[in-house]
């Protein structure tokens, strides 16, 4: 059994790779860390975990914790990930982080949106986590960059289309909506239910959001140029999920079907990506509590654009179960170890 | 006091008319048909209503009712209005009808997206109906064409930039985003609450809906040019509001400031449009219960796009209260008499 | 114009009093207090009064704010209440204080439930204010124990059976569920919308919630006799609105019939009591953003119960707008002024 | 491999049972029916179930099914079900029926409350099964009468007490709350989202509710005493979950430190009871996407009455999952299998 780690477990990230983790068949949890529920049992903080875990939260140093995993799961803020990263990285333990600190290759871009960064030596040994399209690499990483939610999912909806010059790579415009869990479990003001509910509002609009060089990253490691997009997100009254809509000008005219068959051919080895079917649409309802992308393509022949509709769980596909995918990867594991979930609906 | 009647009273738009007009301190509704619930009290189908009316619905010809009202408003579907409207019309009773029938002032657009037109020597009579915009021609109107709620948030949240040279005319994509009471009261399974909590999706992607040829008749006339959109509509599980992303590519560099100091300047003596300050999103929870069109404003300068983001309560400004707006005009009331409410927060 | 002042209205309760109080044809409201949002605009709080309301918050010693007003509304937490309301009450000003300080008349069952009260001298002057039962005491006070949301739906719906011996008064059972705006806007992770959301749960089961002596003690008034009942509070995920479920024995046989006779005869000349047909069960949609409280009745002859339910939208009729009822009958204005609002639904 | 067939499987139980047998390891299905979808792919009707499946729907006679299966799950309407089942129980199929049709033991009871039966033969043969009550009658079981979600989650919640003479057997009162998946996915008006969103509402007050006496039976037999209750159903705007707050008076005093020892005691070795801790009330969100029902209990000391909380996921303990448990009964599988998840929350 591979032993395992999660920093940061009383939040949602963690909680999931809990969830996850308990019934995967190959790993065995072995610590849980949280500073406000330290000594606590982990049913105490996830409720639903009752019975179905005996950890309790330790609130240790990493050089407490280093010989203990194999692995280990960081679901910690940006800038604090950083500061525990190391320990395990320099001991040979695999790290998977979850937070935005090593995902930005270029150490200038980082300090511009996150702020000084305290480990920039250990960014040329990350490696960005998207299996689907960088399978290789994770395979033998020491050091997973586990993307961000959005970024899971504009990459994904996007990456057929990257490479090719069929598209107008400087007409890119995405306008994506999440989940409230994607806010966190910290209280605060704006996500109580009450704010939320019956509401829905954009935020962080005209290029301000901190995943948009991440994004822009991935579009120009894809593509081979520099791409900026416009990136809108929006809060969803809507526990999990994230929707983009994207929308790409075309320099030739191709029709719906069309590009169902590049993305069809693009993704057709893989498990976890389903290309709808035309004329579907994808729901967030559709991949909840699921490691799945789901992609709906249309071309808009008015206007000679494609719309790329893509949906994944947040928390899985975006966060936790794309880790757990990655980890799979690093060990050699079948990539859907522990991930083999039947979406729930309703 | 004025006479009113409504068509189609038991289902949303109706029951919002009601709601509303109940309070109007000009107006009595003296029928409410509904072919479902006739005989029955208003209440049965809205219990809501409960002691606030003592009407009871009725089904009646038209021309069994033409003689009670001095206006007339019509909440049915696309096709059964142009059907009713004629009768009141030509009897010289104002019309106000909510469906699609007297929108579009190409006969041959009409065909085309909604089948063939039975009253169309009428279509030149019509006057759309958004009092920001046209409120001139809408003072003397005879029947009233009360617009849809997307080109209503549409029209408003586009409308100070479209005489401009400054924006790219052809680069306009709107990705909109409806609460389910948009969707109607007829039971559908694609509208049961389980169908849509939880979820979120889009759907008629890539030039499919009929809002669509509404929406460019607007621009057209706003602009003086042909107008070619992108438009994506979403289903938010949510009752009411309508929310607009609306993105524009610029001709030449502006600053958010500016772009909000235009749309001050245009709706500088509207009652109901709020334009927000610099760096506040509207929420649809801020115009829930009124007929405010709230707008947000945003140019991303990494991409030198303008984003405009426009939010109303479907059922209000998208709908009943619009046309009740419209009625006052025609009346020369208070543009706000009966509509004088708070959004109701939480 | 009554001059008015709300102490905390950065809450929903503030809000609330405010959204009606801006559209009350008899009041101004001259100050609203928040320690957060000193000098800031009311809107900066509350998004949705943009452009209603060119009020700023203070934050301001009661002796500061005495001389401006005619009538204060205390939306505090308990504990706070009794701290300001001396001030205004001893310079002869009206006090509507929402918060519990002033409901129990038993000093020392407000220890036992809240801890040491500061203020016990003036609970005597203390008028516990639901209008339908104790209008007349109302009238003439100079300080409102403004009930608590829970308790006004309980008594309500039990006032017209508890001075009769037809049913067993120990037998009383009420299981009740409240809106999450109940809990305040006090960032908490209990009230997060992920938390809310696709969740229900009781909480305080067993006799524990301190709503509790403040139901018995209205039991007791309108029955004459000491009542203990079983209260188990339930959270719901919706905005607002509180629905109790209430059961009692009865003594003899009764039909449903027999019980809304006796109902509607209890509240035949009330605007804000709705009791509902035979068979109407009500729904906290019907009575969402108005004053209204509506009854359902029905008789279980298979066990010989009772089954009363009652609704009411907790921040209106259990809170703001009940304080507002309070403060017309004080004034002898109409009951409904500025109340005079309908259900919004959907 | 058990060769099973589901009827009805284009609700939302019959989803249900796709989607666990789906995973379940000793199961295939080998048929899926309905009438609305016949020939269609599954995930037609099911779009999260998009290549998971490869089952096309099958609208075909039970004569013509029949050889094809070891076990048939019948997800119709009663009065559908008897129609279907005798064909697969006279070939000795193993036959688990959710609908009410052979719940009940007494035919004048079910021809009350349902209408006529059409194979009453086969009533004595049926098993009603809850595992955890009745698990030596089910192992050997030819025809299972699996139970409602509202009378499991009461059975369960009760069935501890129900032998002991410390409890008032007349005093049972039950306020149950259920998510709106319980409804169906036939479309109607009132299971529309903008119906129940933000609504909540009792129905079927008054002991009406076609559940009463499967409950009542089921507390007969526990208790060996004839059992009358009250019983108050609620639709909660949730999509999943029932949880019922379950009323008793006590003979004598207890704590509810002895009521959790006697709960305890009584569920020790179950796998899908979890009996909450002193002071911690069940959550619907706990046990979503699984077959546990949690268990949380109260002793209130001022009325002397236990108060009883219990939750399911009404689509799994209270129906697909409760049947699948006992499907493994029959066939000596582990009593988990297929059932292994974790509660997915938020």
């Amino acid at each position: 059994m591979i032993k395992a780690g999660i920093f940061g477990a009383s939040g949602y990230t963690g909680q999931e790779l809990l969830r996850i983790l308990i019934r995967h068949p190959e790993v065995e949890v072995v610590f849980a860390t949280s500073r406000k529920f330290a000594g606590k049992m982990v049913s105490e903080a996830h409720p639903s975990l009752w019975q179905l875990t005996s950890l309790k939260f330790v609130d240790a140093s990493p050089e407490e914790l280093v010989s203990q995993v194999d692995v280990v799961f960081l679901a910690l803020p940006h800038g604090t990930s950083m500061r525990i990263a190391p320990v395990f990285f320099k001991s040979g333990i695999k790290v998977i982080d979850l937070s935005a600190d090593f995902r930005l290759a270029d150490i200038a871009v980082y300090n511009q949106w996150y702020g000084q960064h305290s480990a920039s030596d250990m960014i040329s040994s990350a490696v960005y986590g998207i299996p689907e399209l960088w399978r290789d690499h994770i395979k033998t990483a020491c050091l997973v960059a586990n993307p961000g939610c959005y970024p899971t999912s504009i990459a994904l909806g996007l990456a057929p289309l990257m490479a090719s010059d069929e598209i107008d790579h400087d007409s890119i415009i995405v306008d994506a909506k999440s989940g409230t869990s994607g806010a966190g479990r910290e209280p605060q003001t704006g996500t109580l239910f009450c704010e939320v509910n019956e509401g829905f509002k954009s935020y962080k609009i005209g290029g301000q959001h901190r995943h948009i060089p991440e994004i822009e990253q991935s579009l120009a490691q894809l593509s081979g140029k520099n791409v900026r997009i416009s990136f809108t997100p929006h809060l969803l009254p809507v526990n999990r999920g994230i929707l983009s809509t994207i929308y790409v000008n075309l320099n030739r005219n191709l029709k719906t079907e069309d590009l169902c068959g590049v993305y069809n051919k693009f993704y057709r080895d893989e498990s976890f990506v389903r290309v709808c079917p035309v004329g579907i649409s994808p729901n967030l309802s559709s991949v909840r509590g699921t490691n799945y992308c789901d992609i709906g393509l249309s071309v808009d022949i008015r206007t000679n654009r494609a719309i790329i509709v893509s949906v994944i769980d947040n928390l899985i596909k975006g966060a936790a179960g794309q880790a757990i995918q990655n980890m799979n990867l690093i060990y050699g594991l079948p990539e859907n170890a522990g991930l083999n979930m039947v979406p729930l609906f309703p």
